[in-house]
């Protein structure tokens, strides 16, 4: 397959991809009462494997290769297939370009006088999970083919803990936007605690993935740094970011391609960084977003962007993650009731502390209830979680013989 | 490299390609009096092994890399870099959305009356380098090792003739909207010649392509093809189109997800059509812009797009072309004779041939000579013309130790 083949190959998928996205979309916003953000993570899940795989196997295989033989002197080798590397790429940055987008839109003003209850929902949303999480990892470790071999008890329970504690902070902040309730008090508060929850989160699996390299340095380098990056962001670079708002709002409240690119280029270094020291792109595009100035400029700079970034590449990020992911993997009765058992005590656990916590805070009951509701928004950074793990090898995929 | 690692490389060379962009064009803006879009080609060229390779090459290779060595039993194989095929399926889509957006902002209702005009200023501004270019083509072949091989006079007289007659449209129509003068009646002029032009190159070279292969047939599928998706873009498929402007209007010239991923869809699968049948998706997108409704639809349309198309995503086009340039391989006396004659040709022969051809049709002078000097606007489709030829295998690389 020549660089031009992989072109025309890759219209084609984009075709696919626009078309499934849109058309489950329709249908769950239609009949399901589902937001279409949602729709375009089943819409992956239904590209992949679990289902237009099980359908058609040669179609979707020739849709989307994921491996590609290159011919040697002696055996051919296996590589990952450009075209699946094409689709990783585009889907890490619709990622970056989305929550940046979510950032943008996310108010630190409004959460004065909030910063305590945001922090006790976050607290409790995670500490319940979690401990009740662990209790199912002893079980989970038993079956022996769910981890790696080295992986210790204590790296497990972080590791999962994480993945039933994080709540999808992208997936949260789109139905409260699709919605239209992001910026009342109770959205408000709910994603700063979404946000806590998530930061809080990648530092566990920054232990994690530490832990289970040896490499403690790599665990403080990303946690302190992704504090540090937190904190330098939202003071020194708000700071510095204000310029663009100056500027934007001397121009008459117009946004030039100068100011347009320079933001870009802050946005690309945000992800940069925060890949680089292991606190990955998506909380760094947040928090660069987050530091941006609000208002007029916020609201210009989101339609300039909003529209090919929602609808065009985070699509990839869904498909990407759906092509990795095979519910026919969960084939035989114990994986199935580990499945419900995990899905059962990260739901409620979550949800009932997080409405407790609310409750706490002063909120009235029915409020407390949707914020334990809202902040079991999943999805995204489970997908994220697990992708990561599958690549550094902490978990395994169980033996199957049609993978 | 694993997918991630390729990711935080991605985000880098996003940073330094956003700024170099940047940094050359509004050097070449503030103090040169040039577009931005003529300095970002400018910017690829010096990110390229022509200057940021010849003075850093061990950084160039690192940050641009070319090849990936695989390790097997026996010696390595060397692959495109999936870095590269990153930056290729960005440059091309990034071309794709670029060149609709151009179609977007092109009016065919202000060509009516005016298309004698632009075919005899079309049909001067190709007929003239190309017999000219022809007639540099027997001294070309005679150095043997500028073509392949069992490249035909006749196929380099094509090949060269299209490079030399060629207008780089998309430059021409940014040019043209960066000076404000694209909805003039001159702009649209010289833009339905541009287009015209254009066309008629591609189906030149479809026939090399096609006869170099020995392939009639695919020759005949371009250029049959190509005639008939322009007419049924332009036909049918408008009055299609027609009914997103009419929801459009209905809804309150408000853009929805929806509408806007529909129009998405369309121009995926019209450029995956026309990457098909060989005559291109830069050709492809734009007809099927030119189709779409115009007035406030495609202004809202080409807002909501046009900013991360034209920053973002289109500099990965000329940033690809760049790294595939090498001026150092002018490296002989004879070759700048060769450079400097194509140049002298191909710019005077057009310019002096579509001035004349413009003041035939009743425009005065000084209007003609500008008109000339657009047609002139030469990069982009020469680059695009130039890829193809080398990946074809229709012309070579001049040997060089240091490639």
């Amino acid at each position: 397959m020549s660089l031009f083949q992989l072109a025309i190959h890759f219209f084609l998928q984009l075709v696919v991809i626009l078309a499934t996205c849109r058309l489950v979309g329709w249908f769950g916003r239609r009949f399901l009462g589902q937001t279409q953000v949602v729709m375009e993570m089943v819409a992956g899940v239904l590209l992949g494997p679990s289902l237009f795989g099980l359908l058609a196997p040669e179609l979707q295989g020739w849709l989307f290769p994921q491996k590609l033989l290159i011919e040697t002197a002696g055996d051919p080798v296996s590589i990952t297939h450009p075209s699946m590397t094409v689709l990783y790429i585009l889907a890490q940055l619709g990622l970056a370009l989305y929550m940046f987008l979510i950032g943008l839109e996310f108010n630190v003003g409004l959460l004065k006088g909030r910063g305590t209850a945001a922090a006790l929902v976050s607290g409790a949303g995670i500490v319940v999970p979690f401990a009740l999480g662990g209790l199912l990892v002893p079980m989970m470790l038993s079956r022996g083919d769910l981890f790696a071999d080295s992986v210790t008890l204590w790296t497990a329970v972080l590791f999962v803990g994480s993945a039933m504690s994080i709540t999808a902070f992208p997936m949260l902040a789109r139905i409260l936007y699709e919605r239209g309730i992001a910026k009342t008090a109770m959205g408000t508060l709910t994603l700063a605690a979404g946000s806590i929850d998530d930061a809080l989160a990648w530092c566990f699996l920054a232990i994690v993935l530490a832990t289970f390299q040896n490499n403690l340095t790599a665990a403080w380098i990303t946690v302190v740094g992704g504090l540090a990056y937190g904190l330098v962001t939202m003071t020194l670079g708000r700071r510095l970011f204000s310029a663009f708002g100056t500027r934007f709002a001397r121009n008459g409240n117009h946004l030039t391609n100068d100011m347009f690119t320079g933001i870009m280029l802050v946005l690309a270094f945000c992800a940069f960084l925060t890949d680089s020291i292991g606190i990955y792109a998506v909380f760094g595009a947040f928090i660069c977003g987050a530091a941006m100035p609000k208002g007029k400029f916020a609201d210009v700079l989101t339609e300039r962007m909003e529209m090919p970034v929602t609808n065009v590449l985070l699509p990839f990020f869904f498909v990407y993650s759906g092509l990795n992911t095979k519910i026919g993997l969960v084939n035989t009765w114990d994986l199935w009731i580990f499945t419900f058992l995990v899905c059962l005590v990260a739901i409620v656990g979550k949800g009932v502390a997080c409405m407790l916590a609310a409750r706490v805070t002063g909120e009235g009951w029915r409020t407390s209830a949707i914020i334990g509701t809202l902040m079991n928004a999943r999805g995204l950074m489970e997908l994220i979680l697990l992708n990561i793990g599958l690549d550094r090898g902490v978990i395994t995929r169980p033996s199957s013989p049609s993978w």
